[in-house]
């Protein structure tokens, strides 16, 4: 009987396999990079070469991007998950992009390694159970405005249909707050190793909207319990098409990773 | 050219003709009612009956229903379709329905008259550019925590597709406060007033989600000078499978209907 | 006993009785206006003629202004106390004005017949049990971020002391829509008919920012129940010294008066 | 001139000095800890060694209590704050208790070294500018729902009048979230590093309003910049007059201290 999956197996925590010594979730500390969306091959390639110098070994790329205007940039669709493969190929990294149509799924099952689910379709069901039906993981971001519950139910509905594959991905809630773009809630991360079996990650960029939080985010983010961030770069964040303002140039992200190996390696020792 | 179609023509009201005379828009106040879910033919068979006995011409039902857990009640799905065209003939009542799953639209094509789409799918914009493929009106929620300007965004998907039959529907947004389910956010009528040319309808139900709420909360949505309501009613709220607590009965629905009667009177006196 | 004792007295609703046939609460629906601040005399002989000229008999003006900044305008103090009551004795007007000091209370006494406590003082207790303590009418704002029960709970502590004489006010709770300033919570005034026995008012300026919302904001508020309104005028809106965005000038201000009447009268048949 | 004297001076970093070698900011990270509230004589000296043994040398405690309700524990008064100060005077240990009466600051003078104005209070304009006038620093917490830049503004009242010792506390903001008390908003403390001058400390106990959460909140308050954290302790929290399940115990507190230590030690090694 598989009612409450994630719930009545929390003391058997997942850890996510990608193959190639790649995983999410026990020990590790899983750093997930590259740009909000894909703009072009050289874009992509240079953003996974330079990630892949530093021992990033999961790319992030928008290929179908949620825009709340109809009106702006939509993404480079299945051209972009190619070119997102190709480079995921060349250097030896997994592939992560969010799926928005649940007919898109089977054509962007070769593409990607990891499904992504945005916070704007946290609650979209149809989309979740169709994600539960593939044997590949989902990586699902809290909505907006969305419970620690809902958000657990919305886990429910992918593992209702066998996949148990899931990654939690904290992104900012909405609040009053208009300094930054959403308040980072940093402390989902213990309750939900205490309410889950999930692995969780922290998205600093969407979290907090500024490049300049990032740094400071990431590193309570690792000391907090996270399993993982997923950081936004680009090339050259000034010229990007889309999230500019919350993305790390690729010096940036490098002070960013030595942050965390020492901060985990902390961590690692209070907890032993 | 396409832009902004909801925006650029905001002085050009739509009025929503569903044929047979009933209209959402213009100088009619509409009132559109039913159960939560349908349940069964005889609950749906005795809901059309008595509702439109009391001259309410459009009925709601949900099918699909989108629930936090997967693990509750979904709806009757298709069959759900089935019952409500049936007593919509039977009682010369257009029906209005939630369709999640944008694979359903086609097949929901002949059962349904308006497009309900829910608070949770309101940034669905797979669902969003689907229903703006179809020549048949289109109900869109507001998400839970969505801004008024996320809100018409949303409607700009449909329209940018080709369909501008739009009404909106304000339920209720999420906020600190946990007296009531959400809180009804009335203002946001005058403000569509003045920056889009759709209707708005307010769901006291769900933005309230307290029964005892509901017949204040109506009057003052007829008085602020919404386009229609839609209720909650159920022939026995008490065993309604879902959202009893902020479903009426019959007998004070005929209530609710008599004070927007008055109310709509004075208002348009006013207006004249 | 008086442990709670706004709860239990719950169906013995309070009238405030402020003299010369002035009530708040009850059958009556109250109009309280008048200028944000109190700028000099001729401004609020100015306003108080044109207010009393159309019937409005309680005159508001802010003597003592809180201020998010310290360097911004901060109220003419005790001089505008006076000014106010020279006003008000020369036009027959009761005085609401709000303390913000303990320690003004005393002094403020022979100036204002309504004591009013802002928003950010909601939970100020000292301020509130000193007023408790007073025989003077106190109107208790809503705080930006209360619920329903905090709320009741700062009336208590003005109770608790001997001063059962309070007014509640509603002026919009923050959220995460900036379009307004606050959204105004309507549905507050049949929840507070429900649990407790005072009167409750509406404060369409604050609760939007917005003036060409308060009109039918005011409508919606007569609609669902309020016991009055609380509404900033100014004669000249455009050189107000503050707030003058939420402000409106006379001629507007008799226009919303006139729906007052109809609405009122229209719902009274309604409720008889 | 004085305008915006924290905003303009925040490159000059204020450390505030209580004497005994006993600072806030800078290169410190500053522990505070004691029972919410003083219940008592035995109490409060326990309280007090057993944190002064373990090297936290400000102790914390409520003698006037800001309840929600008026018929709750309201504190002991001056009597807590003399058993305070005895046990500070004892142990050597600076006191920080919270004042809510303006007219009460001038008798707490000779109790309390650190002022502590309550979330509550933040916008008590007059609290603020008495606190002001004192030479005695203040910790002043954010309100439940201010924005930063309210926050700012209301330090901003305390310095205007020429105290510029102020220490600013995030305790958690109101969220649509329930699984937590409030929603610890970590992400301010680099936003006060860049906006203005002032130490900014953690209150990991209000901030979640769950014992099991300070552990890892203390973590990430460390790595993302603190200067310190405020913990409510108690000698036996299931039997605390207020706040027993957001309470540690005196061995809890002891492995949070360790924490602190090798995460302060990491972070000031990534910073140099």
């Amino acid at each position: 009987m598989n009612i409450f999956t994630i719930k009545n197996n929390r003391e058997n925590k997942k850890i996510i396999d990608l193959g190639n010594g790649i995983t999410i979730g026990g020990n590790e500390f899983t750093v997930i990079s590259g740009p909000c969306a894909v703009e072009g091959e050289e874009q992509i390639e240079t953003s996974a070469k330079a990630l892949s110098d530093m021992g990033i070994r999961i790319l992030r790329g928008g290929a179908f991007k949620p825009r709340t205007s109809p009106y702006t940039f939509q993404g480079l669709g299945f051209e972009g998950l190619r070119l997102l493969k190709n480079a995921g190929q060349r250097y030896k990294m997994k592939i992560v992009s969010e799926i928005m149509d649940p007919r898109d799924l089977d054509a962007s099952y070769d593409y990607v390694d990891i499904i992504q689910i945005g916070s704007r379709n946290m609650q979209n069901y149809t989309l979740l159970k169709e994600a539960g039906k593939l044997d590949k993981p989902v990586l699902l971001k809290r909505g907006m405005a969305s419970t620690i519950e809902e958000w657990l139910m919305a886990a429910e509905y992918i593992a209702s249909e066998g996949n148990e594959n899931i990654i939690l991905c904290e992104r900012g809630i909405r609040t009053f707050e208009k300094y930054t773009r959403n308040t980072l809630d940093l402390t989902v991360v213990p309750i939900i190793k205490e309410l889950a079996n999930l692995p969780i990650i922290i998205d600093p960029s969407h979290g907090t909207g500024r490049k300049e939080l990032i740094r400071p985010a990431t590193r309570a983010a690792v000391a907090i319990g996270a399993d993982g961030v997923m950081i936004e770069t680009h090339p050259n964040p000034s010229e990007a098409l889309s999230d500019g303002k919350q993305s790390l140039d690729i010096e940036e992200m490098k002070t960013v990773l030595l942050d965390i190996e020492s901060i985990k390696d902390c961590i690692s020792k209070l907890n032993s």
